[in-house]
């Protein structure tokens, strides 16, 4: 697997607003884009820091992965998503290793990245996306 | 306030050789330096990724911050360090802003970095670093 870049790291708020608010105000970082995901149930907040993106991540239904993320753990890093290229084959070998995958084949996610999740059981603690850009 | 780009993301893990391989293998990211930093209580492994690192952190210590740390929330993402220009005065900007600090000074941190960690009460549930390299 070639891992090229840290695509963006995705961090799980009660507030959008609100922390939109900190990232723009305090760290001095615009936000570019708002966006609702609604397979996901949730709403998200883009911002750029060099090669990488933080989005921030507001659940829009208690029962969906953000909100039980937040229930359970608080607000915090709830992924970090590493851009990589031939997807499926990389997905393949993980299987192949013996690494569990919530997706075995890619979706689509946010800004129309493919996407998939590394079963965090297998990845010590961090819950890991690998995403293409299938304009690439 | 500038942020350049993410310096590393600190990934507390139990033990440093296992996720050393589980990096380098199944992510097919090298390592490429293993340091102590006894101030704080851990050995460090750092792997690049594009403009960011990624610092794996195992404790020295159970009572220093990642062995308290993994004792109450488990392994996983321990905190974020956004690269900046102007460390101190930042901090000083971020303190008449009502943002807690957790270091008012810049100190040393690995790597030579000088560093300093915002309190996570008031930056939403993440442990943010930020950190300049000296030698700019």
């Amino acid at each position: 697997m070639k891992i090229n870049h840290i695509e963006h790291i995705g961090i799980a708020v009660r507030n959008l607003e609100q922390a939109i608010a900190f990232y723009e105000k305090q760290l001095g970082l615009p936000c570019y884009n708002i966006e609702e995901v609604p397979e996901q149930k949730v709403r998200t907040a883009f911002f750029k820091v060099g090669q990488t993106k933080v989005e921030l991540l507001e659940s829009t239904d208690p029962e969906g992965p953000i909100g039980k993320f937040i229930e359970n753990r608080g607000e915090g890093v709830h992924h970090i998503a590493f851009a990589t290229e031939g997807l499926q084959d990389n997905l393949d070998e993980l299987a192949t290793n013996g690494i569990r995958l919530i997706d075995k084949t890619p979706r689509k996610g946010a800004e129309n990245l493919d996407i998939a999740f590394l079963h965090p059981k297998d990845t010590l603690g961090v819950l890991i996306e690998l995403c293409e850009n299938p304009k690439q």
